[in-house]
């Protein structure tokens, strides 16, 4: 079954008390993760925006980066993040994500569950 | 823990007798799936190149193309496929891609376990 981009469902709304919104379009419905997740999405930050600091507690999640650059903050410790990076935030950990750039900061993120 | 582009593991091999070979990078790696899944990966198939006509059993497979045109085989219906199309291929589901295009066919992909 292929869902062309403009069909698929998009919200564009602030994430764990995050400055600015997030451009999130999601790539699997809930039903269709069948248990083993709950978010599959292609995300935009423009620049001044991130995803707030939060922790990760049952689950773990995966960005990988398609363009732009950011602040990645891995358990307390800021890093830069950059078109082709993989970050992973295992069950227990910390992250915040946060487009530092002058452009678009476009992610795939991907939250498995851990149990 | 982030992980830059070129240090992540990458093959470039046929992918279910199709055509040509598959440049893939590996997002994630098998233990870090906590057995949620198996794959999740970049793609590129060069043009003319394809991902064999296979059958899932047991797991599920999501594309999500982030440029470049195909052809998807969807349960043996051919249709095109393009930058920001979804496809799902659910457990016992048949499909295939194969860039039909000029230019390099990119998409994520990811295999998640049914049971």
């Amino acid at each position: 079954m292929i869902t062309h981009f403009s069909d698929l469902p998009r919200t564009n709304a602030p994430l764990a008390n995050g400055k600015g919104t997030v451009d999130a379009t999601e790539l699997l419905s809930i039903p269709d993760f069948l248990g083993k997740g709950r978010l599959f999405k292609r995300c935009i930050l423009k620049p001044g925006c991130s995803v707030g600091g939060h922790t990760h507690k049952g689950d773990f999640e995966v960005y990988y980066i398609l363009r732009g650059e950011g602040t990645y903050d891995d358990n307390g410790t800021l890093m830069p993040i950059t078109t082709g990076d993989v970050a992973l935030c295992r069950d227990g950990e910390h992250h915040m994500l946060e487009n530092t750039g002058t452009e678009d900061l476009e992610f795939i993120a991907l939250i498995l569950f851990s149990n």
